[in-house]
Order: C-alpha cells, then structure tokens, then sequence
C-alpha cells in the first residue's frame, strides 16, 4: 500500500479538468485519478461518481464514495460496507441553480404562465384576475438545505411560507410542520406545493392522488425533488378535474419522459428535463476538496448520509 | 362654490368599492364622487382617471389629475393648465407586482424557459447548457422607482446589474449609465435588456434594429414599458438572424395583439397581455389618500409628472 491516497474520479472529463487542476494546487497530498486502471486497488480511499461501479469490492481500503449529485438514491449500497463514508454533493452551484429554479417555478405559477402560454398559442390577449403574493400560500416538501435556500429567495415577494419534514424543523420566517400527524395540515394551507424531497422507500409515489385531494381547489405543484415521488396519473386525473390548476415538473418518471407521454401534452403541465440544479465541476471541486480535508483531520464532512435514513 | 372639495373617481365600480370607504375613513373632509353629473363642476378639485375627459375644461377648480396607471403617456394633456398638477400613480401593489414579472422574466429568459417550451412541444427531453447568474449581466432601461424595486429582487440571485436612464443616477450595487452617450457601453454589457422606461417622444421606438445590433449576440429582452417603443418587425428579425436569443413581452402595439400577429407565434417569443402590473384598489386608494393630504399641507406628492419632462 503506497504512502499516498487515491482519489479515482469517474465523472466526465469536462468535469476532470476543472477538478484535477484544483486537487493539484490545494490537495497536493492526495493523488487525482481518472483511470482505475491505472492505479493500485489497494491505494484507492476515495471515489467520486454517480452510481456504484460493479467491481467496487476492489476497493478494500476505500474510505468515502462522494456522489457527483445532491441525492444518493441512485446508489445500490447493498453491497457497500458500513464503514465507508457516504456523501452527497452540497454545493454552492446546485445550491444557487434550485433557488433560481424554484423560484422561476412560483413566480410562474404564481403569475398563471401555463394559462397565458395556452393563450399565446390560441392568440387570445385576456388578462386574468392576478392574486397577490401575501394570498398565495407556497409550502416545502423537504426542509433541508436547498428547501431553506430556496426559501430565502421567496421570502422578499411576501409568499407566506411553510414547510414540512419527517422530523421537526424551526426556520426563521417558515410555518413548519412534521411527520404524518403535520401533513393534512400542511397541505390544507399550501396553494403552491414545491417538492424538494429526497427519494426513499418513505418518499417514493408520495405525489399521489390522497395527497392532492387533501391541497385546497386551485393549487399548483412544483416537482424538482426525484421522478418517482410522483404519480403522473393522478396528477393529470387532478388538473383535468381542476382541482389542480397547474403544475412545472423538472423530473419525470421514467427520465427521459417518452415522447407521447401524456404529460408532454397536458396544456397546464410545463416540463423541463432534469435541468433545475445540476452539479457546477468549479464549487463541486472546491466542496469535495474540503470534505476530503474534514475526513483527514477528524471533522464531520458535509452531506454525510444516514445510511439508514437514506438521505 | 362649496366648502367641501370633491373628488371625482373615473374608473371602474370594483375599484370605487375600495376607494369609498377609504377615503370616508381616512379623508372625511373631502366628498368622494363617482358621478359626475351629481355634483357641481366648480366643487372638483381632484380627479382620478385613465384618460382626460373630453369636459375637462368644465372643472375650472381642478387641482389634481391623478392617473390610475403607472405612466401617464395616455394623457392628452394639451387642453390641461399648466396649473393643474398631474400624478402618476405609484403604490405598493404596482411595484410588487413589477418586482414579480420582472424577476419571473428575467429569471425565465436566464433558464432558457422558450427553448424548452418548444422542446416540450416537440416532446423532446434534452438539457442545454446552463449559465450562471454572476455570468448573465442584466441591464435595465429607466432607472425609476419601478427600475429600483425589480433589481431588489434580482441583486439576491447574483446578476450584475446596470441601468441606464436620460440622467445620471447612482443606484448601490448597480453600474450606472446614462444620456445618449452611454448608452453603447451599457447595451454591449447587457445580456438581458430590460425595458421599464415612460414613453415620451424620446422612447418612442427606442427599442429598434439599431439598439437590437449593439447588444451582444445572444441577448434577450424583457419589454414591460409601453408597447410603442418596441419595433416588433426589428425584434423579430433579430431573433431570425439568432442575434437575439428570445423575448418576453407584456406590452406591445396595437393592444390587444391581434390574432395572426407574428409575435404571437415566434417559438422565442413568451407574450403576456399587459398583467405585469395593475393597480390594486386598497394600495392605490392609501397612495391617493396620501397624496391629497400632502398636497392639502404643502408637501410635494409622490409621483408628481414633470410636465416638460413627460413623466
């Protein structure tokens, strides 16, 4: 075993060239490997990718996996052992995208975009009846880092704003809820529903029609949380029954959407393809630089995974 | 002549039902009106309207016209004394509900939303490259009280920002631009143009083929002024050559856009009719209020029109 560390990278080479000239200068102590081939087994402590390889067991002295993304369920951490670290990617890049992101998503919402795209298309000039931001209740699925962030953003328009988490949050300037006993109520008071949850066995098909049965006639969904939290089905059976006004989903089940979903199609659904916040190469270099700093001195890493928790 | 001054209100009865009450709870020393056959000629002193009447040469006691818009450019004011004051109307509901198109504009036109809407349309699911905000330099046309409020909202997400106005103005956290002579440099800086200038015989048509050329290739506008300082054909010209990469528009001329309009159907062209920013009743009747007593004391009123000027 070599004195000194492996860091094998397996993301894409536009990806390495900004992370191999930031490993060069600020961890100089720490070798930066694109080729596994290359390299000793033995040496490898850290791996940066997007799903587990196969022939991961290779790998006996590896010490933490950094997902290339802000989720871990893509990850089959069957075979992974307990003892490596598993983190998921927090970062300024994807932090500042959802904020743009989730806020475009209310505002357009908010401001019935899917009904005057509608009408651009039929060449009808008619102004709705506007709502004012103090009457449009916006509530969080998810209230971790990139929910707060995105709240920040929202918090200067005057949307009142709540949130909701399996477990109790407090948040300046935020109504919040928790587990199934908060939920009815966090849903009877949201007109804009913003899904920003991870995926796991709790939160897989948690759009469903129960729950949009229990939002208030009229309220739209933003879905920039995973595919597979939302049955599409029932979310179109809810705006053709205009219970549901509108809806702007970054993620879709399967991805990419197939052309002749329905979802394409519906009048009030506006889809973009997985493109709400993706990892930056420059902050994501700077993240796992620091995180990698952290392990080796004993300090807790950022996005560290509960592995039982999922997330 | 009366005691009692009268203020005659000239706009719709939804709004009249708001502005009654105020003005008996908080301005009882003035007789609100809605019907101008009621009352006698010499008693008015203020009027609230879109348009000039064509009487308005019976109210040889005028003091105050106050527009119920935003801008005042739909004032023939050549039969107006020049003693008669003139008042655009600002009030907290116009500048939240600019505050949000702006932001939605400007954020939409920042995340490629007319690309994907046609890519949606095609039922195709493809990623385009993102861009940063801190690399989207967005500049604005008029540097006014409206100009002001939307760059609030936009300084948190990380644009630089610019504004360009006739005179000088030094705004925090903005370059400034200003006169005939700046007005080069600010366009060739400025990646999403967007116009709030009033219209006067200086802005009519300003946005032309001549500005569209000295923005840089790849720029998007934002148009939220008044319809007739756009040329549609030049706008879209520029968006054929792909010198332009898109527009969103609330304003355009004639209003309604008529069914067959080009830029109706221009896939980078997002229309909305002239919602971005309406009057609401409670906050104008507080502004209007507000307005009278200051006149009534001496003081200067918000939103006073400069004549010579024209806003």
């Amino acid at each position: 075993m070599s004195v000194r560390p492996v860091f094998l990278f397996n993301s894409t080479q536009e990806r390495a060239a900004v992370f191999a000239p930031a490993f060069a200068a600020d961890l100089p102590e720490v070798d930066f490997v694109t080729d596994a081939a290359a390299v000793e087994a033995d040496d490898v402590r850290y791996l940066l990718t997007w799903t587990i390889p196969q022939d991961l067991a290779r790998y006996r002295n590896l010490e933490v996996v950094f997902s290339i993304g802000a989720g871990v369920d893509q990850f089959d951490t069957v075979g992974l052992s307990p003892r490596v670290a598993l983190v998921r990617m927090v970062e300024d890049g994807i932090i500042r995208m959802m904020q743009e992101y989730v806020a475009l998503a209310v505002l357009a919402l908010h401001r019935d975009l899917p009904a005057y795209r509608a009408q651009q298309e039929a060449e009808v000039w008619r102004a709705l009846p506007p709502r004012q931001a103090e009457e449009r209740r916006v509530g969080f699925l998810g209230q971790g880092m990139l929910a707060q962030a995105a709240m920040e953003r929202l918090k200067p328009f005057g949307f009142p704003l709540a949130g909701w988490s399996r477990s109790a949050r407090s948040l300046e300037g935020v109504e919040s809820f928790h587990g199934a006993d908060g939920l009815g109520a966090f849903l009877a008071r949201t007109d804009i529903l913003v899904c920003l949850l991870p995926l796991t066995d709790e939160t897989r098909g948690i759009l469903d029609a129960d729950l949009f049965a229990r939002l208030p006639q009229g309220a739209a969904l933003v879905h920039a949380g995973r595919g597979p939290q939302l049955d599409a089905s029932a979310l179109l059976a809810a705006l053709d029954a205009k219970h549901l006004s509108a809806a702007m989903l970054d993620v879709t089940d399967p991805e990419p959407l197939p052309a002749g979903h329905p979802l394409w199609r519906h009048p009030q659904v506006i889809v973009t393809p997985h493109v709400a916040s993706v990892t930056q190469a420059g902050t994501a270099a700077r993240a796992v630089i620091d995180n990698i700093r952290r392990h080796r001195s004993g300090e807790p890493m950022i996005g560290l995974v509960d592995r039982a928790r999922g997330y």
